[in-house]
């Protein structure tokens, strides 16, 4: 009973569970066709993503520039971040156009694609994804670097601004869309320019003397390259990745380095929070900053901590993991309590209304949990994998596919929305796309790589953390198990796992199913296989026979939900949850003034009814509750005790919200 | 009974009430030697002001500038308004310093002073004074300008920037000072100086062709000009104002022929809410932008209403004055729901928190309530008066008159303050001094002038709208009736009026005292004279003797208050008031976790005990609450109802909030 294991191979999955299926079937059909006329600045309407232009430009530039051997510079130095858009598109100067890191819009999509093509085979897909990895390839420095805004711009100033450009950010996202692309296709043009950008990125960067002691502004680049050592077996790439998460941090910084006049600022005191540099890593006990980049440099400590064996390094991810799950997450699973730098806020600050939750952020904490339970095979990690992935991420795209959110509030007033400039971050219904596209590229590479997520494994072992339907093939020395697995939660309480073709007689193996944190009790029937409850985990062990079935069966219960007394945000009201779903009020059901609502705290008077929200199936409950009756007059008055009339609350998954226009929503409410 | 009054001369007035004075004293002890320090950049450790440094500066170049016959230019421009600050203030350039309105930090000063000297004569205060006005009149032009800004900078730009720069605003404030100045001393050098100036700008702006066709950015001068008007008897100034009022938020913007292009930015739709220039001031109906520009805006125009008997003009004045009471102002009669623009929000948001609520802000609209009622003698306004005055105004002040607060919350935790950027804004604990010096001249400006909001008069009546004790002179054509007034409003629930000095036998004349919002019933003995409430005021009619004595007990109780419905930020909360003062309670006196407190509703429980609060006696309130228990374990659990243990709720006055050190507090508390 080993702890470690190894996301699954996703070609040994085939995903056909009925929520899922549909899930990714909207990644298929609607984001990811739609996410390549995105980069291709062909969508009407849209901010232009200018990231293929930017190749084709830089392509070029690559040309010409061997042809000049070197003295080609064609500076435009330096460009505003913020320019303003061109206004005719045909008519285009020969510049680098859009953010600084908008290269990776490329290469969220082809990681998308990879994942699609394991579970979907697509022969017209694989062939533009071949020809925009030609375009993106042709851009590559003979010396491997690869970031088109440096490449159009001026090669000279190449790594001078860690802090915030993106170029490790840049090589991050590329590593992991060729490394999803080779995993799917076994073509490895794409895996070889991101090695080549990674071989030159470590020729440059270490603790040597002459190299740049720097790390990334931006994180992903750590757990990337371990991804892509894992591919390739090449331990440079695993030593780099460790080289940025030994050295981040440490003093004098090195982001001061390239900023000088930083330390006077600031007076000396520690600074770099925003970006998980204020203090080494292994020091690091609360998660600060940029939501989005503290649980992505997580994922990469976690990585790292697992292939090494480095203790201190664990015990800093754990540190780090506790204080997210118990004093800065939302029952949602977001992360990020304040717009002002999409950052995490102090300890139990977690407001409703003014809430960033980036989708983003919920994604990388998916990242950063599944990587702990890599490390050691505890429930509680797969439950806040869950409870981030059922909630925020999946909030972050409509039911259709085709609109999303950045941000992920638990109270909404549209009111707010349009006229308060403090929530102008809060959307109160999904938008298109974005110019910053982060959200929805990567939505669709999570979810199209959910089955990497529901299942991990070790040389003996077969980890069930979420239940996700389909055929699951584990394999042994000595041949394969493979596993029906009918998981649909969005409407069971059960999973049940067929063994459909057997190893060899003999083989030993073990499943271990997830016992989740929202179910009290359960019934497991394994015939006459041993079976143990460790960390969460029931591992059921065997030599499993055709056609045998193993079935747990939960207790699947409304909860009634409080926050603990340090969230003054959530003082007196209560959230109700069902399985992994969060549940939310909205205006459309329940009218105007949500706040006047208040909902019976007894579970057991929840009446369950199937519904369709936008087209969706889905379960609502309905639950006793009062609405206090509104007191004419002034703004200010005697206190008398509030009137109340009964009131029937209709209560949605949160992931559902928002789509059937603009209303109020709440997810915490009145007791 | 006629409903219009104007405000009585201060010269009429000695306040004698125990709180009042007290509050005058500080002001003329600390504010106004501190304040004259600090114009002078003589403060250690505070930011300078440079106010008259510039205008020594100023007066230079207008000495250079007539012996070189208008060819001097000393063009530094355009000057960055958020320079840094000189390290070496000996060695400053001959240059502008500061904010672009940093002139009216004398003119507060100087406004301040002049009140001051109505209630104490202080000749070694008086010159100083005269000096600093000799210094500020050496810098006026030849033609009458005179902002220190433009002088020292560039004269042909004048009057080229209105939407941002604060030429009209200096001119607003450089006319109170002048106009308290001269009412206090009967010296009109500073009164000349301004009425040039405004003589100037009357020159410049108006309908006629070849006239500037703009008005303020940062409104003031409306109402200043009309205080000129009163004062001078001069109808143009009256007529400015009504220029300025009458041509703000005309089409097209004026401030979009300033700045080209402004109009296209916003595709054509309405702008300018900001500076209540949105739509012109009679289509207005809700209170918008700029919190304090816009109630100085409201006092301007609700002067010209009543003196030129504009009915459209006081309907808007009305219909603004019903929007902030009903809809956009907190119970301690603080404004301003936003700190972006420091502005109001939409209507019925008013965040306790998030709050801005400036001092500034609460100041006018004490102006603004002290003009409704000049127009019409309706408590209403007074009502609203003495909720600003007594609680957000003072607690603009530390009790000791060092320290100011420019926002003021309702809803403090230390932590947040420090660490959430949200609320940078809010500070826990009063600061010392501001680079933008608005609030603490401005608060001692309006308490050394406090007899002037008690007590107005029209031709027969002298109207007591704020119970502040002193000796009252009303001054009839056959001769005066002074009466003693015996207010103590902290300690006791009537107002005794004697008259001490009678006007000659047969001299009718009526006294009119507000009846509070705060008392349900009260009892009035004015011996054998008629008396009628109207409006609620009692006018009491009748020749007054030597001797005679008038007294209104008010049932002065303590008030639970709640929020109407729409106010989600109060939703299942209450307030405490007594009297004028709205009630807080602080983590000093019930220790952490405000929110887990939550107090009984019946408000005969009430203890009420003397106290000393950082030197200053106050009443403070006991109630009976409970404190809910805190539960241990996860960030989110299961609920189960709460434990609570019993509390007893300490309850001190708003305006003593923050002056025992750093802690949290609340005024809205759970029930």
């Amino acid at each position: 009973m080993t702890g470690e294991s190894r996301p699954i191979d996703l070609k040994n999955v085939k995903i056909n569970d009925p929520f899922w299926k549909g899930e990714m079937e909207l990644v298929r059909k609607e984001v990811i066709p739609y996410q390549w006329e995105a980069i291709n600045d062909r969508v009407e309407g849209a901010e232009p993503s200018f990231a293929m232009r930017n190749f084709k430009l830089a392509g070029r530039i690559t040309a010409k520039r061997r042809e000049l051997s070197d003295d080609y510079r064609e500076v435009i130095w330096p460009v505003d971040i913020f320019q303003t858009l061109p206004k005719d598109m045909d008519h285009l100067e020969d510049r680098f156009y859009g953010f600084l890191f908008q290269d990776t819009d490329f290469s969220k999509w082809i990681e998308a694609v990879g994942y699609s093509l394991t579970q979907h085979p697509d022969p017209e897909l694989e062939k533009t994804a071949d020809e925009a990895i030609d375009i993106v390839c042709a851009a590559q420095q003979d010396n491997g670097y690869l970031d088109t805004y440096y490449i159009i711009n001026d090669m000279s100033r190449i790594f001078t601004n860690l802090r915030d450009h993106h170029e490790l950010y840049c090589l991050g996202h590329l590593v992991e869309g060729a490394v999803a692309y080779y995993l799917a296709t076994g073509k490895d043009k794409l895996l070889n320019a991101a090695k080549r950008f990674a071989d030159y990125v470590y020729s440059r960067f270490g603790k040597e003397e002459g190299k740049i002691h720097g790390y990334p502004g931006h994180e992903i680049a750590e757990m990337a390259l371990v991804r892509l050592y894992e591919v390739s077996g090449d331990e440079k790439y695993l030593e780099l990745s460790r080289y940025f998460i030994d050295e981040r941090g440490t003093r004098p910084y090195y982001f001061d380095k390239e900023h000088p006049g930083e330390e006077e600022k600031r007076g000396g005191k520690p600074g770099y929070h925003y970006h998980q540099a204020h203090v080494p890593v292994r020091q690091q006990d609360e998660a600060v900053g940029h939501a989005v980049r503290a649980v992505y440099l997580y994922s990469g400590m976690a990585d790292v901590a697992r292939l090494t064996g480095d203790e201190s390094l664990k015990q800093a991810c754990r540190r780090l993991f506790d204080n997210i799950v118990n004093k800065k997450m939302y029952i949602t699973g977001g992360i990020g309590g304040t717009n002002i730098g999409e950052a995490f806020s102090f300890n139990y600050d977690l407001p409703n209304d003014l809430a960033y939750s980036e989708t983003c952020a919920a994604i990388g904490l998916v990242f950063f949990a599944r990587r702990m339970l890599q490390m050691d095979a505890d429930s509680r990690y797969a439950d806040v994998m869950e409870r981030a992935l059922y909630n925020t991420v999946l909030s972050g795209m409509a039911l259709d596919g085709k609109s999303f959110f950045y941000v992920n509030p638990l109270e909404v007033n549209p009111k707010a929305c349009h006229e308060d400039a403090r929530k102008a971050h809060v959307k109160p219904v999904r938008q298109k796309w974005f110019g910053c596209a982060c959200c929805p590229p990567n939505i669709a590479r999570l979810v199209s790589s959910v089955a990497a997520y529901a299942y991990t494994e070790s040389e003996d072992t077969l980890f069930m953390h979420l239940y996700v339907g389909g055929t699951v093939k584990k394999e042994y020395p000595e041949g394969s198990v493979v596993w029906e697995v009918d998981a649909d939660i969005m409407d069971k309480s059960r999973v049940r796992v067929v063994c459909s073709e057997a190893a060899p007689e003999g083989t030993e193996g073990t499943i271990a199913i997830r016992i989740p944190d929202w179910c009290d009790s359960y019934t497991l029937s394994c015939k006459d296989h041993a079976h143990e409850l460790h960390k969460g985990y029931e591992y059921i062990r065997g030599t499993f026979r055709k056609g045998e079935e193993i079935e747990l069966v939960f207790d699947k219960k409304l909860k009634i939900m409080q926050a603990a007394s340090a969230v003054s945000e959530d003082h007196g009201k209560v959230a109700l949850s069902y399985g992994p779903f969060v549940y939310c009020i909205e205006e459309k059901d329940n009218g105007k003034d949500l706040h006047l609502l208040s909902v019976d705290t007894d579970a057991s008077k929840a009446v369950f009814e199937k519904t369709v929200i936008a087209g969706n199936e889905a379960t609502r409950i309905i639950m006793p509750g009062k609405r206090e009756k509104i007191r004419d007059g002034a703004l200010y008055s005697e206190y008398r005790a509030a009137e109340y009339e009964d009131a029937k609350l209709i209560f949605i998954p949160y992931y559902t919200w928002a789509n059937r226009g603009e209303g109020e929503m709440r997810v915490w409410i009145g007791r």
